[in-house]
């Protein structure tokens, strides 16, 4: 008997992760430090909801339907900045509105894969893209990475089969934290192109990156269209999460049959949150650079903690925008030992095996810590916890 | 080689008669007349939107993350009135709220089917539910419907394979208008819970059911969740359609399979339209009320206006809540008339051919009004223009 779609896959291990908080008191001099999730605990900026608050008034548009592709001030403005941003040409018909980052994935995998296809996706990976390609019934093909996290162009050719329909890259990347250099971007695109599959590039972090200027070149290419699949969330830099709005880019052709998935699975993104998105990228610019600043500040944070849990044979993986990935040095298992953090330590972070397929051995001995919302000081409280935890 | 999933099914319906629209010109004594889609124009009301403004400027969790099943008071007040409005018991873990109830219907498939798996469904049908079933591997069985398009238990048990999963109900129907009687309502229950299906029932149209009282009393039977998966939109009643939410209710382990995929295709429903729908359930009673009387008052006006139609040949198969479905007199197929009607009407409406698998004989004489958004003197243009087409 075929299992349902969703007999194929696990549970969503944010909401499992929360459940380990169930019956743990945690005292007033150390209350939880929750590095589990990637996503701001704060409300957007004061203007930005003053502005929305008014649209809600007296915008009626922000309460009904809009194109299933998204509101067409916002594809422009999106085209507008991003050609600004990465140089070259990005019209507003390669841009499709989704609601949120995880939308746009699944979107474009239903574009891209049947039954059975595969794609090359480097590990550890982003959880609910294998929780999408399981219950769309497409195969992952893992890809090991080397140091760094970064994964290898020639180790992905080697994994190419005629079922293989795309490549997918998360960069900055969760949960490893890596930025992946310019050049191993453009080779993974140099690769999907000679072999006629797509390159799937999730940038959600990419207002974080710790670089100056644009991260790839791939826009610059005048028929990038065909080969990449650009994929963005407006939750992070305009902390918009409740809002559900991202944003998928590729050709027309191909974004024809992202219309078709979008308006079966949602109709359209909410409205008001591509209003919110439209106005933020219109008004927050210098916002979103403060902000950059105190993540890349937090980031540094980590880096400088480190070295003492190092000392103790913790081994940092990779850094940047929210994440850090860490391996232990306990005998014990990474998913026993996220439990034990939970009453030991008050940490709740995720275990490597959240991001391995499983079995896979590496995945026993990592962990991902979602530094971005914990400042200074807690990332300070952290350090000290995490080295006061015993065998 | 294997299709893209979205390969598989036709282009967005509403989408593409929007294009009929192009280079079109209606003079301004007689504008457009758009039956197209079922969805409010007008806003919500004014006290609503003064609750929202005032939840996005102060109220943080609006704009963040919340649980992936929904936003716990709105899951306990739904469970709440849903007990009180069909009799039975709905407890709030029978709930979970999605991004609208097509989010809803397409994350019941994933938890019920798996590819190759078969879905009864009436027809006309609801097209997006034609499109999901295709995009997710599910081959569709179409029911044909007696008079009044109600659909045969039995004729559906005949069409009940190995490979069956669920029949699938709407009521009020969309395209039809149809009030399923709660007896045949029960009946399919009955059905589907002997043969091990589950019924999947949407009810988006629910609030302007003509009859008074609860539809079915399906919700008095102790373990409904069983056999039920139980459809609803939040769109229509408080005018919610750009904020996206609706919900979907059956047992506890079913909704931990749906949590999966709404985890992953949407991570949460857009929190400041789970928390109108809240305000609007506990405030809108009365008003969702005085809707539905002015929607009852449209039905009437088709009702009364369409015996001048059925003198020249025109059929009216069914009428209820947003929809009436008829079948007009003319050679040419109803895909040709409905492109005819925009320039020689200024009417704006959907042809069989959409709510029917292709090639189906049926499709080509009908025709579906959404004729909720047209006040009585709009209803009475309408006839009126209709009743001025020549063959």
């Amino acid at each position: 008997m075929t299992l349902p779609r969703t007999a194929t896959t696990f549970a969503p291990p944010v909401m499992e992760a929360r459940r380990w908080l169930e019956g743990v008191a945690f005292p007033a001099n150390r209350p939880l430090l929750n590095v589990s999730q990637a996503a701001p605990v704060d409300p957007p900026p004061a203007p930005l909801r003053e502005a929305m608050s008014e649209l809600v008034l007296n915008d009626p548009a922000v309460h009904l339907y809009g194109p299933v592709l998204g509101l067409p001030a916002l594809r422009e403005e999106i085209a507008g900045q991003w050609s600004a941003a990465y140089g070259g040409e990005v019209r507003a018909d390669r841009v499709a509105i989704t609601a949120g980052c995880n939308q746009a994935y699944c979107a474009a995998l239903a574009a891209l894969c049947g039954e059975g296809d595969e794609v090359i996706l480097p590990v550890p990976y982003y959880f609910n893209h294998r929780m999408w390609n399981d219950m769309a019934g497409v195969r992952t093909i893992p890809l090991p990475c080397g140091p760094g996290l970064i994964p290898d162009p020639e180790a992905a050719a080697a994994r190419i089969t005629p079922r293989t329909r795309a490549i997918v890259l998360v960069t900055p990347n969760n949960p490893g934290g890596a930025e992946y250099p310019a050049a191993v971007v453009r080779a993974f695109f140099d690769l999907a192109r000679a072999r006629g599959l797509a390159l799937v590039l999730d940038e959600t972090y990419r207002d974080f990156d710790s670089r100056e200027g644009a991260p790839h070149d791939l826009f610059r290419e005048p028929d990038w269209d065909r080969t990449l699949v650009h994929l963005y969330s407006f939750s992070k830099a305009y902390r918009l999460t409740g809002h559900r709005v991202g944003a998928v880019l590729s050709s027309p052709a191909r974004l024809a049959e992202v219309e078709k998935f979008l308006d079966t699975v949602a109709i359209c993104a909410p409205q008001l949150g591509q209003h919110a998105a439209l106005w933020g990228m219109r008004h927050l610019g210098e916002w979103v650079a403060g902000e950059r600043r105190e993540i890349l500040d937090r980031r540094a944070a980590v880096l400088e903690g480190f070295p003492r849990l190092a000392a103790k044979g913790w081994e940092l993986r990779g850094c940047g925008a929210y994440f850090a990935y860490a391996t232990h040095p306990f005998a014990e298992g990474s998913d026993a030992l996220a439990k034990r953090l939970v009453r030991e330590a008050g940490v709740l972070l995720l275990p490597g095996t959240m991001f391995f397929p499983e079995g896979a051995a590496e995945a026993g001995r990592g962990l991902r810590i979602a530094f971005a919302n914990v400042d200074r000081p807690g990332i300070g409280a952290l350090i000290d916890r995490l080295d006061g935890v015993t065998p």
